[in-house]
C-alpha cells in the first residue's frame, strides 16, 4: 500500500522530469491519483504512467501545452488542443464550461485534437462545488461494431455526468458505452472463465461467450442498437463536431500507439443548477431522492442499493487512510523507470 | 390502410371538439401522426388518441394551455406547464432553446408539472433545419428498479439527440433507457414465449425470462447498472431540477392513471454547429461518417447496418405512400369516438 501524498510528489516529479511544466505535471498527476484513490485504477498511475512518460518521450504527445481556443461565444468555446496532454485541454475546457455558465446559465465547450483525458468523472465533478450539473465525453479508438456490423468503429465512448447534493454523497455516473471493457474480456481469457452473453461478438459479429474468441473479436454495446446509437452520438459530438478523429480513423491508442498523436476530441458542459431552481431547494431534493432510492426493497441477496459514484466515494475514503495498492508488475515498472529519470521511486 | 392527412384532419377536429384551440391540436396531431408516420405506433393517435381525449374530458390534463416562463436566462428557460397539454409545453421550450442557440451558442430549456409529450425524437428533430444538434428527454413513471433494488423507481426515461447531415438522412436516436419496452413483455406473455435473457427481472428483483413473472415485474436498464445511472440522471434533471414529480411519486401513467396531473418534467437543448465548425463542413463530415457506417463490413447473415433513425425514415415514406395501418380494435374505438363526439371517423 502505497500513501497517495508519496505517489502524487513522485509522479509529478517524472512528468517534470520529461518536460511537463509544473502546473501541467501537478494538474495531469491529480487526475491519475484521483483515478487511482477512487479505485478506477485503470485511468491511474498504475495503468497510465509509464504509457503517458513513453509517448511524450517518443513525442507523440506533446509535453508541452498550446492550447488555442479557436472558436468563443458566450456559452461555448472551441479549444484545439494542438497535441497537448489531454488533462490540460479538459482542465481548460470544463473551466470555460463553469465560467460561462456561472452568469447563471448553460455552457458546451469542447478541445480538439487531444490526447487521453483520464477518467471523464473527474471533469463532469469540477461543476460540483460551483453549484452547477457537470458532464465530460470523450471518443475513443474503436472496439465495437455498429449494430450489425463486424468492423470495429466506435471506441468505449464514455461519459459522465455529476450532479450535487447537500449531505448525501453527489451522483457521479461515469460510464463506458460497451457493456464490458476490454481488460474485463482479458481477464477471463487468462482465467479461462467462460463471458457472460451480451458481453461481446467474435470477428464476424456474432455473439460469443468464449473469451479467446472474443479477445479477436469485438466488444459489446450497452443495450444492443441503444448502445450503438449512443456510441455514434458520442463519436460525432466528441469527434466530428470537433475536427478530430473518428470511427476507422484512430492510429491506434496508448500503449498500441507509438507512433502518431490519438487526436480525439472531447465535449464538457456545465448546468447551472440556479438557472432553474434556487441551489438549496435543488440540493435538499436530490438528498430526498437519493435516501428514498437507497432505502427502497432490497432483490433477494442483496445487502446495499447503492448511488453512481458510491463505491467509487468509499474507496477514496478507504485509500485515503489505507494507501492505494500497486501490482508488483506495475511497481517493478515504477522503479525501473525511476532509476532511468534518476527519480527513485518511494517504495513503502 | 389509412392516408395521413384524412387521419391528421379528423384527429385535430377531434381535440377541437372537446376544448383544445385550434393551434394546439394542430401541434399535438402533427406529434401523434409523425409518429405513426415514423412507425412508433405506441406514441400515435394509434395508442394515444383516445388515453390524451379520456384524460382531457375527465378534467386530468388541461385542455387550455397555460405556461408560464418562471426563469429565463441568456441560455436557459424554465417553463411552468401547470398541467397543459405536454406536446405545448414541449414545443414552447424547444423553440425557446433553437432561439437561444442562434446567436450561435447553445441552450439548455426545461418544462416542469407537464404531462406525456409524445416521441422524444419530435423536439430533438426541431433542430435539424435550424442548422443545430437537437436534444430532448423526459421521466415517466417508474417501471424499473436500482441495481440490486426490487421497487420500481425510474421510469424508462427516454431521450432522443439528432444530428443534422448533407445528403444523408440526419441521425436520429431516440431510446428509452430500459432493454425493452413494457408492450415487449405483454406481447411475449400473449404467445406465451420466453423473454431474452437480460429484459426482466420478478418482483423480487431476480432475473426471469418467463414473461408472465416480468409481467408483476420489473424492466432491466440498459447495461445493468449503468443503465440505472442513465435513468436515473434522467429523472433528477428531468424530475428534480424543474420541481416536478419523480421517482415512486406518480401517480400512475396515462391510461392507468384517470385522477391526477401526471405532473411530469422534460429538458431540451440545442447545440449550434456554428459555435464549433462550419455547419456545411460538418454536415459533409457527417455524410462521410455515415457512408463509412453503412458500408462497413456486416456481421454474419446481416443484410444491411442501419443508422439510428434511418428505419424511421424509410417508414415514414412508405406509409406516406401507402397509408398508416391501423388495428381493428383501435379503428373500432375511433368510430365510438366520432360518432359520440359527431365528427364520424372517415374509414378507408
Amino acid at each position: 500500500m502505497f500513501p497517495a501524498d508519496r505517489l502524487r510528489d513522485w509522479t509529478q516529479e517524472v512528468f517534470q522530469k520529461i518536460g511537463v511544466s509544473r502546473d501541467d505535471a501537478v494538474l495531469l498527476t491529480d487526475s491519475l491519483i484521483e483515478a487511482n484513490l477512487r479505485g478506477v485504477d485503470t485511468h491511474g498511475i498504475t495503468r497510465m504512467l509509464c504509457v503517458y512518460v513513453e509517448r511524450i518521450r517518443k513525442g507523440v504527445m506533446s509535453a508541452k501545452s498550446n492550447l488555442v481556443v479557436v472558436r468563443e461565444k458566450a456559452s461555448t468555446a472551441l479549444i484545439d488542443c494542438r497535441n497537448s496532454i489531454g488533462q490540460v485541454g479538459a482542465a481548460r475546457a470544463m473551466e470555460l464550461a463553469i465560467e460561462k455558465a456561472r452568469p447563471p446559465g448553460v455552457a458546451f465547450t469542447a478541445v480538439s485534437h487531444s490526447n487521453h483525458f483520464g477518467a471523464s468523472a473527474y471533469w463532469a465533478m469540477k461543476a460540483l462545488p460551483q453549484g452547477m450539473i457537470g458532464f465530460s465525453s470523450t471518443n475513443a479508438p474503436a472496439a465495437a461494431a455498429p449494430t450489425g456490423g463486424s468492423t470495429a468503429m466506435f471506441g468505449t465512448n464514455p461519459f459522465a455526468i455529476a450532479i450535487p447534493a447537500d449531505r448525501e454523497l453527489p451522483v457521479v455516473l461515469d460510464l463506458a458505452t460497451t457493456v464490458v471493457a476490454r481488460g474485463r474480456i482479458v481477464l477471463h481469457a487468462k482465467q479461462n472463465k467462460p463471458l457472460e452473453p451480451g458481453w461481446a461478438f467474435d470477428e464476424r459479429g456474432v455473439p460469443t461467450t468464449d473469451p479467446h474468441t472474443a479477445m479477436k473479436g469485438l466488444l459489446a454495446p450497452i443495450g444492443g442498437y441503444k448502445g450503438y446509437g449512443i456510441m455514434l452520438a458520442v463519436d460525432f459530438l466528441c469527434g466530428l463536431l470537433t475536427g478530430s478523429n473518428y470511427g476507422t480513423h484512430f492510429p491506434g491508442f496508448l500503449a498500441d500507439n507509438m507512433t502518431e498523436p490519438t487526436d480525439v476530441g472531447s465535449v464538457f458542459a456545465a448546468i447551472n443548477v440556479e438557472s432553474f431552481m434556487d441551489l438549496p431547494e435543488f440540493t435538499a431534493a436530490v438528498d430526498k431522492a437519493l435516501q428514498e432510492i437507497k432505502t427502497s426493497t432490497r432483490a433477494e441477496g442483496v445487502k446495499r442499493i447503492y448511488i453512481p459514484g458510491e463505491i467509487e466515494f468509499e474507496m477514496k475514503a478507504d485509500r485515503l487512510a489505507h494507501g492505494i495498492p500497486i501490482p508488483e508488475a506495475v511497481i517493478n515498472d515504477f522503479v525501473a523507470l525511476g532509476r532511468e529519470l534518476g527519480i527513485p521511486f518511494p517504495q513503502a
